[in-house]
């Protein structure tokens, strides 16, 4: 009997994946689902016995956290990443770690078929497809969902006929939980002007005092959260999180081009990653010069789009990884951060790093290390060029 | 009696400059002030008042709000400017402004020297620089203040001395007020750690009940509030500030590079500036490619740091601005903005120019304008470059 | 019967097309061929001819060397576009306006299908693809050869079954000619390391005695050749390469990235277009500013690209048209070009726009513009940021 | 007696500033020349000579060939770096190294002063301006011929009524030789029309039968010319030099943006790195990826820029070079290149990483790792925003 590796998620697809590839395919189906931070064990233990109880031959379940965050979410912070200036890419960089991750499963378990349950019309079967294409090119990929485009009644109807009792309910919106932030979907965002309920967001808003935060990063990471210090950043991210998802902080909805071309709407929360972002920039823009902060920008930004687009493999990422890491060697301090209902705001930092020390000189001050004698010439020759040319264009 | 044509704002220090270049120097001064939308008429008789109280010859008001929403103003929102992701170039923008107004009146009045009353410590002293030695290289620029590094109370000392009676107590924040919001410097801002009071920024949070807005651009300009048409841009944006400003909304720190290397703090409220900001660039991701979106992005942001840095002149600008008013042809519809306490958010956009409407597909959702099978070509040739670089490369 | 548009070249492939689409798809064919500068007015009968004795309905000859000019060349030569600083793209560019041709006859003609005899392996599949697919998505797209993948020998076959009588025999050189340069391909660049031998190149090189050009430039349109002037740039392109081929001049081989992954090498002979393109660009560097080059290069590099891929359709290439013509106000002047063997170089420029003239200062020689306190006062906040970082992070 | 580092090359501008600076000054002058390639053994022990005859206290001779091709030419090699795509930076690198070895020097001998001959007219004044603000801040720099203008003849009178006997004659072309190239100033390059004649440049032209030659790159760097393999590259690049320059290869002018804002223009001769450059460009496109090219290009770019402009100390320089030296991992592998008279070409490469291997499919070939349904599926999703944006916004 030929074996099929089968990424799995518990949802009305990939249950249909398993029973269509075991019965109608007549394959071994070895289900797999991959935790990059956003399953509790009890999750993990409902979705592992529900996989049995589809029939599966094996269900294997991957503790990828760690190096999703070391891999990738180190880099997205270094980085700054904010897709559109808005979105952490939650889901992007996720799904990536789950495919690298289901790719090296089929491989040890020498699968001959490789399956995901995505649709015809999003951006995670391009990033399945494409980590598979390059990383198992030996290895054929299955997607039942995508060729039979059934709908969600066919497919309900499929289970039932072979015996599936499962919650066949629809939730009225589909939630994507990881470590770098909940997806939220639903009527509203497939239209281009609604906006999301305060019930669609998985976290209530409970808290209403404000509080401040010290968050202390060394070079680029986070490691301490007001008097907790944290070896693991993991557990920081998570830890900040707690504190500040109860707010309703870190909600919003992003508009974005897809790979295949059209537009999509996604709403998010993400109190963590939007808040250590934001602390982490703010700090780097006392530490670091002009130039690294623009290039940084370039470079990250690209790597957040080809990151998007499911095209993590390519070489380049593994060098921007390079330019980004040596950038964060001063990017050490504390960051002080303010939280409210629904915001946040980054009050200022310390670092032994800054360069705005007061002893250079003090913007809008009087200072010593240079003369305004030095400016005007600073400014004669600064403005040379552009001078030149309305001498000789006119004005 | 030479001529000298003073930049003047009615503060201390240019009130100094206005005695010390009649009285020292024996020149006849001209002193003008340029208004890009932050004073009032009560403010600018007052300023005039003042200026001839000193012993000017002449006092010359510039109405130059239009011309700098036209030649400027426009293209910061056409190109979404935030420096460093923060701040609306509130100053950066309107100084440039009137440096140019103030170049422009020194050649009509054939002056002998031109003056400002910048100190050797900031930006500003670099734009009026750059812009005068641009425009009227001719013209000998004269800057008592940079030169003579005079303390406040040797200033005020040498005004007394002369008779002057004006207020001569500082205000606990330096504010200075535009179209494009108002700049706050205090002692926090001089510190890296400090975080403005509330009572630091200009306009009272008083408004509580959250309120909705509907924001109309047509090709990138905006053109209605709610109910209200505008045929001035610029009425709209004054409108629009008076709604959103007392929810205490557009307030923040911004920390950057200054012309002269240092680092520099700066709060800032510009509820407008950073609402139209938003809400323009939400709309441009429903209706520009992505490589549109790219593109100016890139353009933007070094338009805004050319701007920054006083290179308003150079020529690369009038090709930029060609390439953004290119971009703004589809950049109409209404786009809908929650405002709340200290925060808005875009809620969402409707326009003709759509790209996300829905009969090409929608994200997530059946579609019929392509099918699987393509995706799956688009997968396999997408990843073809990568998939060969493992395959000789090994993984 | 239903109707196809087909984009016919008289070669092997399209030949087998015009057959098969006649004869066993039962189509009428219309055969197209679109002239952009690489043909005879003999070549075009010859090929009209034969269309008609394969038996097409009706042939018909497009002359596209102006509007081919007019909206791409223009632009490559005001970008100094030189893919991967080495390939004109002359074969990419004039691809894309025959497939825009194609695209709007089939419109006119009311046809059911279009066609086009790319093979599976090269950019211009993906051309025409897009083209059509953008253009005229209502209309189907045949690709014959791409589909059946048949050898040669088996399209002879065909052929000869059907009584063709046509020339087939194998040219050792695929040439592709055109305005803006004629491609070679053969069996030496199918690898990495041959190089075409001297008689692939389709211009014998016939001259040794070297000669002196003037290229007169308006507004970065090549407007004369020596003492001849030129209302149509088209001519002026045309003379140029008359002179400078024989010389050998323009011959290179071009390595880059196809649309669909794989590495692609191509000889090439495009005298005038390079000749063209250098002499352009050191007029440029007199006459535009640091940061115009700058931005420039940034955005033609990307409309090469884009190009190259297919993607010409994109509105951002209009957008960046419009900045590059924007550039070119002063790009007017004298360029003048020695040639040798095999060889040219640009000796000097003549404008009145140039920035090096010696008024404002000569390098390296005495000036008066500025002195050297100035430049004292510069390099010390030039240096401010840098001198910063060494004093916090040590050295 | 207060002390004084002389950066001396043993012309008139240096032989003057020691003589000012010993008898004027009454400083104890250290001269300093800091060999980056360009002088032989005896051209050393001449200057010696000259500078001990002048009446230094003490004559240094600084060997940085190795440091400066350790820490800059090979980064100039990873990123192909020619300004403008003309000139590959022989003087603006050589020019900080140079100055780094003299602050150094400078620092361990406990001087007062450190001086540079630069006029006030050029790009060195600045790099040299830079480094010492940078690096020895606490150090005054003396400027004698930038502050004093003095003639030539000036300065010869000067020298000759103290005393000093040496070659007063002034030279046709100024010539500055480095590890790197030569640059050549003469009375053509402060035109922009002229260019230079054969006997301005250094190399005689006497070879003229065509040459054939084998590249060896390791990593990105030199390590074979054709049988022979370096251990060092610095000798190969002086081999490859000895074989090419005698062709008359890698002449031209180059016409560029000083760090001043005035337009320069500067004769060459660098024959080994401009086929450094091309060989290993090509080596590239070979065997890195379509982004890895861009990015290297992109940054590289700008690593060159920076390091024109003097600000080779900013640490997005250590940046840069992280990401350049990763992405040459697989750059290794032979180029073939061709000499004649007064050109080179590279006729083709072979390497072990070489992305274009023909098993993954040929260029316009038959190939198996795809289908045309893939290519066709590709094309729609590819086309499908500029589709959709026709659609929406009409044609």
């Amino acid at each position: 009997m030929k074996k099929v590796v089968l990424a799995f998620s518990g949802g009305l697809d990939t249950s249909y994946c398993v029973k269509y590839l075991a019965e109608d395919c007549q394959l071994e189906v070895h289900s797999v689902i991959v935790n990059t931070g956003g399953f509790s064990p009890e999750e993990l233990a409902a979705i592992e016995a529900h996989a049995y109880a589809l029939g599966v031959t094996k269900h294997i379940t991957l503790h990828e956290t760690q190096a999703y965050y070391q891999h990738c979410i180190r880099y997205l912070i270094f980085g700054n990443v904010l897709k559109n200036n808005t979105y952490p890419l939650s889901v992007s960089a996720e799904r990536i770690y789950q495919a690298l991750a289901i790719a090296r499963t089929a491989k040890e378990l020498g699968a001959d078929f490789v399956a995901h349950g995505s649709t015809g019309a999003g951006n995670d079967q391009v990033r399945f497809d494409l980590i598979f294409n390059i990383m198992i090119p030996e290895i054929t990929i299955l997607t039942p969902i995508r060729d039979q485009q059934l709908s969600r009644q066919q497919e309900i109807d499929y289970l039932k006929a072979h015996g599936v009792n499962m919650n066949f309910e629809k939730a009225a919106y589909s939630i994507n939980k990881g470590l770098w932030g909940t997806s939220v979907g639903g009527k509203e965002t497939l239209t281009s002007a609604g906006y999301l309920p305060e019930e669609a967001f998985p976290t209530a808003q409970t808290k209403n005092t404000p509080e401040e935060l010290k968050l202390v990063f060394e070079k680029g990471e986070l490691k301490g959260v007001n008097e907790r210090q944290f070896a693991d950043p993991v557990e920081a991210i998570q830890h900040l999180s707690d504190l500040a998802a109860p707010f309703g902080i870190g909600r919003d909805i992003h508009v974005g081009d897809t790979i295949i071309g059209i537009k999509g709407r996604v709403g998010f929360e993400a109190a963590a990653p939007l808040i250590i972002i934001k602390a982490h920039h703010t700090l780097e823009k006392h530490v670091l010069t002009k130039w690294q902060l623009y290039w940084k920008e370039q470079l990250a930004n690209w790597y957040g789009n080809l990151l998007h687009e499911g095209q993590f493999l390519d070489p380049v990422m593994r060098n921007i990884e390079k330019f980004l890491t040596d950038t964060q060697e001063s990017v050490s301090g504390t960051v002080t951060v303010g939280l409210a209902p629904y915001r946040f705001y980054v009050k200022g930092i310390e670092s032994p790093f800054d360069l705005m020390a007061s002893e250079f000189g003090a913007y809008g001050e009087m200072n010593n290390a240079w003369s305004g004698e030095d400016v005007r010439g600073f400014s004669k020759i600064f403005g040379n060029q552009t001078m030149i040319h309305y001498q000789v264009n006119g004005k």
